[in-house]
Formats: C-alpha cells, sequence, structure tokens
C-alpha cells in the first residue's frame, strides 16, 4: 500500500525539486506550502496549516473541492461504470454534448478532449480542414503547444502560420482585407477587464463579413463571463468555442461546441485521443450543469466576487496604491503598479492565510462565503499595508501607461495605435505577404 | 438530478451522430454496441448484451474496469483530498514521480501532463528548448497535434521541422550524418511485432554517437512491453521517455520521464497546463504502481495474452488465412491479407460478443481469465469461419509484400532500402538541406 512520506512545507518542496518540479512554473511563481487536502474553498497544507484559496486552483473549480453531487457523481462513475470502454460513445457524453449545446448559441454539436491547450488546438485544425485554408489570427493565451507559445506579441510567426493582433482591431481589419480569403479562423480569448462585450461583437461582425470562422476561446469564461460565457451570456456570436475550466469541477475536460457543419470535419483534420472518452469527468461535469441549472450557484459567486472586488479595491484606495480592479465578479483583475509589488502584497497575503493568483485575475468558487470574503479582505489589507510600510509607493491613479503596459505583458493587449503598434502591423502585412502557400508538407506516402 | 435516457444501440448512435459524434474516428471504425458499464474485462451495452473487451480500451486499462484497488484509491481521493489546488506540487505528485523514476532507467525526473500527444510534446518542446536545436527526426504515431499528423508518411515537413525516417536505419543514418547538429531529438514509438530490442539499441547507439536526444514514445509500450517497458525490460538507454496507456488505470495522466538536466528546460519550453495537476490520476496511478509491484498482474496478463495470441494463430491457421501474429503476449499484432478482411472476421466475432480491435493489436487487461481467452477465441473463430465460407482467400504464408505493406499503413513503417525509399530519403536530404534556419517567429514584443 502506498504511504505518502511528508516533511516540512519545506522539505516537500524540496523533495519535489529533485524528483518533478519545474523551477518557475512549480515553486518560483508559487508560495511557500504544499497542499494535502481542500475542503470547499479551505486547503490544508503538510503543515496543518489552512489556507484560503482565492484562485479557485486556477479556475478549475466552480463549486470548491469535495462538492457533495460531484463527489457522489464521481464515486457512483467508477463504482457502478467503470471508466473507459472499447467504444467512445456513451450515454453520458451525448447527455453531455446535448446539455451544453443546450446552454451555448454557437453548439450544435460539441466534442471532448482532455485540456484548454487540446480544445484550441482541435478548433483550429477543424478550422482549416473545413474551410481548406491555413492562415490563423489570434490573440490571446489559448495554451502551451508551439502555435499558443507567442500569445504575447504581435507579429506572424510562418512556422504556424499564426498572427497575433494583439486585441488590435486595426489589425484584425487590416489583416483580413489583406488575407481574408487565406484565413481558417480567427480565435480570441475574451479578457473582460479590458474588452467588452461591443468590442467582442465587432470582431464576430467583422468575421462575418469576410466570411471567416470565429472562435471565442471560453476556457475560464465559459463559466464566469456570466453563467453562459461571452456566448451566452454576453450574447456574442461565435462559429465554435472552447471551453473547460470549471466545466469537471477540478477534474479534467475539456469541450469544443460549434457548427455541426464544421465540426464534423473531426476526422479529416485528424484529431483522435484515448482519453477523450474517459467517464469520470463526464459524470463530474454532468453534476455541475445539473447543480447550476437554477442559477442560485452563480447568483452566489456572483454575489462573493463582487464583494470580493470591490473590498479589494477599496482597501487599495485606502493603503494608497494605485490600482485597477475591474472585471466579471467571478474573474476579475487586479492591477497595480508593477508586477513585483503585486507579488509582494500576495506573498504577504499568504502569510496571512490566503493564496491570491499572483498575475491579478482572482476567482471565487460557489463555496466562497461571507466570511471567507471577509478572511481574503483582512490577509490582502495586512499584506497591502506590510508592503505598503517598506515601499515608495507614488499615489494617485493608475496611469493608462501602466495599465496598458499589464496588458501588454499578460496577454499581448496593444490595443492602441500607436506608431510602434501600426509599424509592427506593417511589418506582419509584410511577412505574411511574402508567405510561402506552397510551403508544406513533402510528407507524402511512399509507394511500391 | 441527471437521468440518462437511453434507446437501443442503433438509437443512442444515431443521437450521438446529432450532437457529437464523428463519423469514422466514433463510428465507421466501431461496432454497432453503445456501452454503459463494464466490469473487469466485460462490457454491457445499453440492450443489455455483455461483449469482452479485447483492446483494454485502446490500452488505457491495465487492471480492468472497477479495479477494486483503484476504485478504493479514486474514493479515497475524492473523498478526503479535493481534486485540484492552488499550488502545483503534491505529496501524491512527488511520490509518483519517484516510482517512476525507480521502475525506469531513464528517468531521474518525471513530469506529468494530460494525455499521449501532450507527452510527447512536452518531450520535443524540452528537447528544443534545452539543445537550442529545431529539427526533430521521427518513426512512428505520437498523437494527433499537427507535428504528429505525417506519420505514416516518409519524408520532411518544414513547417513543424520533423523529419520521418519510417523506421529505416539507413535515412536515419543519413539525416544524422547530414544534419546531427542540428537535430533537437530522435523520437521513436517501438512496434515490437516489427522491431526488436537489438534494432532500438543500434538507434540509442546510432544518437549516442551523434550526441543527439534519443526518445522513446512508451505511451503504449512503458507497462506492456515487459512490466517495465522498452527503457526498462528491454535494456534500451534513452534520454527521455514518455508514457500514458494503463497508468492510470483509464484516468486520463501521462508522464515524461527523463534527464534532470534535460527536464529542467520546461520553464524554458514555456509548458503549462491547468490539470496537469489534477489528483485523481494520481491517486489512481499510484494503485496501479502498488498493485503491480510484486510482478504477479504482469506474470498473468503475459500468460493471458500468450494464450490468446497462439490461440489466435492457430485459429487462422485451421481457418486457411494467412497471417502474421507475433509481438509481446501484453500487445500483439494479428496481420491479415487485407484491412478489409481483418474488419470483417472482427465485425463477426463481435456478434459472438468479443470485440477486439480491428487495426490488429490485441491486449489483454490483468481481469483476463483463461475462461475470457477461451470466449474471445471461440467468437473469433466463428468469425474467422463465417468470412472464410464467403471469402476467396488465397491460402499459404502471408507474404513479406503484405507484411510490409501492414507496416507502412499503420505507422509509416519502411524499413526496407527499396528504390522509392532511397530515392525518397536522397529528396528529404535535399528539402532538409534547402531548409530556412532563419525561418523563425517574427512575433517578438512591441515596446513603447
Amino acid at each position: 500500500m502506498t504511504t505518502i512520506v511528508t516533511g516540512s512545507n519545506r522539505e516537500t518542496i524540496e523533495r519535489a525539486r529533485r524528483v518533478t518540479a519545474a523551477e518557475r512554473f512549480d515553486i518560483g511563481t508559487r508560495f511557500g506550502s504544499v497542499f494535502d487536502s481542500a475542503v470547499g474553498s479551505w486547503m490544508r497544507d503538510v503543515e496543518g496549516r489552512r489556507i484560503l484559496d482565492v484562485t479557485a486552483a486556477s479556475g478549475a473549480l466552480l463549486l470548491g473541492n469535495q462538492h457533495p453531487a460531484v463527489v457522489e457523481a464521481v464515486v457512483r462513475s467508477v463504482r457502478d461504470h467503470g471508466v473507459v470502454y472499447a467504444s467512445t460513445i456513451t450515454p453520458q457524453r451525448i447527455e453531455l454534448a446535448e446539455r451544453l449545446c443546450e446552454r451555448y448559441p454557437a453548439g450544435e454539436k460539441a466534442v471532448f478532449c482532455k485540456s484548454g491547450s487540446e480544445a484550441t488546438t482541435a478548433a483550429i485544425q477543424i478550422a482549416r480542414a473545413a474551410t481548406g485554408r491555413d492562415l490563423i489570427l489570434t490573440a490571446g493565451y489559448h495554451g502551451w503547444f508551439e502555435w499558443q507559445r507567442p500569445y504575447r506579441n504581435m507579429g506572424y510567426d510562418p512556422r504556424t502560420r499564426v498572427a497575433n493582433f494583439g486585441y488590435n482591431e486595426t489589425a484584425l481589419a487590416r489583416y483580413l482585407d489583406e488575407f481574408g480569403a487565406d484565413v481558417a479562423a480567427v480565435i480570441i480569448t475574451p479578457e473582460p477587464a479590458w474588452f467588452d462585450v461591443a468590442y467582442h461583437q465587432r470582431l464576430a461582425e467583422l468575421c462575418a463579413r469576410h466570411g471567416v470562422l470565429f472562435v471565442i476561446d471560453e476556457v475560464i469564461t465559459a463559466l464566469r463571463w456570466g453563467p453562459r460565457g461571452l456566448n451566452g451570456s454576453g450574447g456574442v456570436r461565435a462559429d465554435m468555442i472552447t471551453m473547460s475550466k470549471s466545466l469537471g469541477n477540478g477534474h479534467s475536460i475539456a469541450a469544443l461546441l460549434g457548427r455541426a457543419d464544421v465540426l464534423d470535419y473531426y476526422d479529416a483534420a485528424g484529431i483522435a485521443g484515448t482519453y477523450n472518452r474517459e467517464l469520470t469527468p463526464m459524470f463530474a461535469a454532468l453534476a455541475v450543469l445539473d447543480e447550476i441549472a437554477d442559477g442560485s450557484v452563480h447568483e452566489h459567486c456572483e454575489r462573493m466576487g463582487q464583494a470580493l472586488k470591490d473590498g479589494m479595491r477599496e482597501v487599495l484606495r485606502e493603503v494608497g496604491i494605485p490600482a485597477y480592479v475591474t472585471g466579471p465578479n467571478m474573474m476579475f483583475d487586479v492591477v497595480t503598479p508593477s508586477e513585483q509589488l503585486s507579488w509582494d502584497i500576495y506573498a504577504a497575503a499568504y502569510e496571512h492565510g490566503a493564496w491570491f493568483e499572483d498575475s491579478g485575475t482572482q476567482m471565487v468558487t460557489a463555496a466562497f462565503t461571507q466570511s471567507d470574503v471577509d478572511h481574503a479582505l483582512e490577509a490582502f489589507e495586512k499584506g497591502a499595508r506590510a508592503v505598503a510600510a517598506t515601499t515608495d509607493i507614488e499615489p494617485g491613479e493608475l496611469s493608462e501607461e501602466l495599465r496598458l503596459g499589464f496588458a501588454l505583458d499578460a496577454f499581448g493587449g496593444s490595443p492602441h495605435d500607436t506608431p510602434p503598434v501600426l509599424a509592427r502591423i506593417e511589418e506582419t502585412v509584410e511577412l505574411m505577404a511574402r508567405r510561402d502557400p506552397s510551403a508544406g508538407t513533402s510528407a507524402t506516402a511512399v509507394t511500391g
């Protein structure tokens, strides 16, 4: 029988460093606790310390850990059904697809995979197969695979045939004017603290005018920008949407929803994946959909999120730290004058028992109570005051320049037509014009 | 509460076709049952019919469905621990990494992701980051993402900078001689029915001689080519190995093991992934490692697999169908004169209650009993006799030409130096020589 030997947080992290942890992703960008269990919004580390999770586990949780209905569904799935069969179709998969298609206007069909990175990759492979076109225009973070990596940088990558328009409408319009007939899809991750519904409506209309597929990457927003995402709650038309986080309440599942005549290119796009049929997260997702059906879960989350957001804004104002605190209640952004300052505040708040997302996007779960919000705000205030006491901070409003700098660093947002941005758009057009449309694969079959 | 309405198999497939199923992947390449539960090796379809799974759910299962130790571990994980936390390091992740590194010689460090497609992608992104080199030389199936797709075809894809050497040693040696200094890694999926340990030893030595990282894609073989895969049981040295199938007994998890000084480029390779920390499949994997620790599970699987393999060979001989039946007992291959003939036999066997893998690779689980083997062989014999009675089959041995044709179709195997293969090697060398090493991304940061 497996026995997990644990030591202090520090010893455990050292043990992880030797055998599995990445220096930055797993250690440098996290605070000093290793957790062994969590109930609701509270995590317990290997030293027995309880810490409130204000990240919703990077957005993966909607109902919090150990939610009874999800636990019951998962237990029932492994005890009564099993995990995977020789066939890929199951009643649960059908039910889940039907219910997601009812929930989101974009959904005529839905297919499943394991991660947001996979779902957005399926979207662009299907778009290319369906249109016979090659170019992809993108903005925002879509995952960690090669085509997704230059998300912070406007420009064109001839290898992946992906042009990043950096949320800049001039760039998108220009690229569509020049190369629209070769564009398989436009894919964008909504950044609701920066770009509103009307912005995305304009993008959807621009794509429709050019006859280009419009894909909204709702991996985070589908259950957090209102209960039905930008596509449903925001009413922005899309040909496909992706979703993943919160869907299985932590159990890994991602979905790609869209037009049936587009998703029917699944085979032509070469998509497969043994675990895409895995039942456990589908049972979890069905339980989540049951729980959120009457809207009360989202109402509660919105209320808790709003209280937290308003409270954090107020703390920063009182302490005298310029800040930009805005966005949907269930995924709002907190921007301060520098990443280092934010890190210092959150690191100090962690010492007082609350784990905030250091990159700034805070997310509650349905497990949050008013007393959790109060605890988070108390820890945040103590952290902010401690940092303010030892740091030289220019008071006043957060400058527009800092606000834009944050957007650029965080997700490549370059919305304004400054001279360097306009120059980059022209460079990109030139580079795209010089692309070799015949530079396809030589890897055709050997016969004989 | 979710209620899953089901109809007949046919009705359920029609319902799936409307909302989620892909015509080929989900319907055309599967037989006519939709399953609702499975225990051990037996699945029960929505009409209540019990069918034996001879595919191990595409290899995902090692112990069979509803194995008590795995069920208990999963239930414990969701009831006592939760699913995901704000941190990515957990005692379970550390324990799993340590035990995998003890199990496989290649493992100094281990990192986790969700699918085989993701694990092999992590391997090549890390290899590129670690070496500063760009070319990848590959053979075999590694998944469904773009760089993995031309796996059946020898040649060079300038977009993904991947050259497929088609298991051809002349090609690999030639490419390494010409371009070795620019090669980040060689990655190969073992096809043990076609290429033995000595073959892979030669490849490993060739890579070592050229100072090129050698990666074995053991997504299927790690727990099926002997208990410790080609790397452990076969003794073939590798710089990295991937593994996934069977590890979580159906729960989705994949691992990348390798040299610490290479895996330390995880951050530089830009790898992330919210669900990579998911606890449920880690608990399942630890339970699997407990179960297989004393070797008896693999001994039993080997015995059942061998009985099935020998029995299927004998059936085909008796019925008079030329065939090639060989490979490791836990993942052996059955080749007949044509894919259509194989499909017809397996489709007929399905009518008699056994679901074989139509592509030919049959896999048992530890849940198989001698009576399951007998049932599978009886169904297979009935299927083979029914097809032989209505099909014109040339008796005798399976020709070497057919054998090679199968390898080419199934995984791009072009091992012999025929004139077309040699010509393709030269074409590929020319194409690789003409590649533009500066054709990188223009997607650099916009400043100002």
